[in-house]
């Protein structure tokens, strides 16, 4: 499989776990892996990630949409996380061999199947969205399913890119594409907050620090040191090692040594490459060059 | 494929393609993946690289080493790589859930089995070696096929580990495990080769260096640079990122800066993982953290 794109749709059911394991049985095909479950009560939402390949993956999400569609309620859904759908938000992840463009391209094509199949309306978001304002998640969302209920027939600015101007107990879904993001922490070895908090301060892009990078300083209480916990929204633009080196330089010039870092979650084997690359002055590393990739990439 | 051996038979053919043909046929099996094949007419030899779980290519290798014999006469044999069999060196490596207790006993079990049941002599080398002169694959291979067909009867330093002690047209077979080597080289924004033969000196295990590391230095004639070429013998001694800032800060106290660097051909995840940690002060990154292992490793 040369062509990899992820895919982590969040549903509007945290608590009954059969319903969950509908949708996720209706995407389950050839082509497509599953590869995380995760259900919260509170917040009363599922988050799947999948992977595969990209045609696979198109198919497999519009099925969980549609099963989506017939086993949540939104009248009938409470919970913490706010949301306007039974399928809320679905991104598109370019993983290997497969461009951003194609994602954007991915979520345009599902976006309008589901408008037209299932009656849903869409909106596009993030890098696939098809208006400036809807980049950003939350300004779709605002007042969530219940606001826009009131609002999808009148208000202009509401009015979907796909499907109708009308919205049913299915609620409305939000699809797009956006890079791979990346979760990371240093950990400083300080039991003084404003040190990480004055550090994240400076390194997030909003600050005018590094690009497609998100950042907040944090205590960890029961450790005694803070945490810069970041964000790297897109790791082609600032990667795991900058970052490190960036928060590691600004720490040592308040007096505060690096205790550690972590990646929480999951990492594009480009990003491990792309830090090779940096560290040891590698012109590039080719993914190809992995002997995994060689056995299982292919 | 949770459990991967990689292994890299050398073959005393590398001029008729139709009879390496029949032997990467033979090897050819389910969980078993032909990764790389090389032929070499001056060395009139071929080196495959196979990788795949550990009972499919235990057999896989047995198959080879018996087409092996069938097809090459070793009396016939010409060449300029050294070499004692038709199925020369058979080195198995660990890539990913197999320790090198494993490999070992896989060449121990695969020679016996080459010697009960194809009749030819095996010598176990590296670390499977049974006599710590065996360590040394020079020196079981030691005068080639010819002398040790005149002296596997009568010398006892000479008497195989399995099979018979005697020696007909397809040799006798040097099998053995050994960890992934690394082929990763530094160049230098200078002419002198002297600096780099003094760096390769200086980092090589050999000059009490760093361990597990061979080194030597070369010209680069037609860049006008020279190289620090290095073999990492164990990553897990010493890792690619620990050769690169040695070599760095030798050639930085030379007052020559280092260039680029580059791995030639492949390199295990585990190295990347392992690269990724030392340099991000990562406690730990496990290559299941990977995507792409996600995907495809499990």
């Amino acid at each position: 499989m040369d062509r990899i794109v992820e895919c982590v749709p969040n549903f509007s059911e945290g608590r009954r776990a059969n319903v969950v394991d509908e949708i996720v049985k209706a995407m389950t095909m050839r082509g497509v892996k599953v590869l995380d479950r995760e259900m919260d009560a509170n917040h009363n939402r599922s988050v799947i990630t999948l992977a595969g390949d990209p045609g696979a993956m198109e198919e497999a999400i519009f099925r969980g949409i549609a099963a989506a569609a017939r086993v949540i309620d939104l009248d009938a859904h409470r919970g913490e996380h706010p949301r306007i759908g039974a399928t809320d938000v679905v991104p598109f992840v370019p993983i290997r061999g497969v461009a951003m463009e194609d994602c954007i391209a991915l979520a345009q094509r599902l976006g309008a199947r589901v408008g037209r199949e299932l009656d849903i309306p869409v909106y596009l978001y993030e890098r696939a969205a098809m208006r400036p304002e809807r980049r950003d998640l939350a300004s779709i969302r605002r007042g969530e399913y219940e606001t826009l209920k009131q609002e999808i027939a009148m208000n202009p600015e509401r009015e979907p890119d796909f499907g109708p101007k009308k919205i049913g107990k299915a609620g409305a879904t939000v699809i797009g594409a956006r890079p791979f993001l990346i979760a990371y922490n240093v950990n400083l070895a300080t039991n003084d907050v404003q040190v990480a908090k004055d550090i994240a301060k400076i390194v997030r892009e909003k600050g005018g620090g590094l690009p497609s990078v998100k950042a907040l300083g944090f205590e960890l209480k029961d450790r005694g040191i803070v945490q810069v916990s970041m964000n790297l929204t897109d790791f082609n633009v600032t990667g795991i090692l900058k970052a490190f080196e960036t928060v590691k330089v600004e720490a040592e010039q308040r007096g505060v040594p690096v205790l550690e870092s972590e990646i929480v979650g999951l990492v594009p084997l480009e990003a491990l490459t792309q830090l090779a690359a940096h560290a040891l002055k590698l012109p590039a590393l080719n993914v190809s060059q992995v002997v995994e990739m060689k056995l299982f990439g292919e």
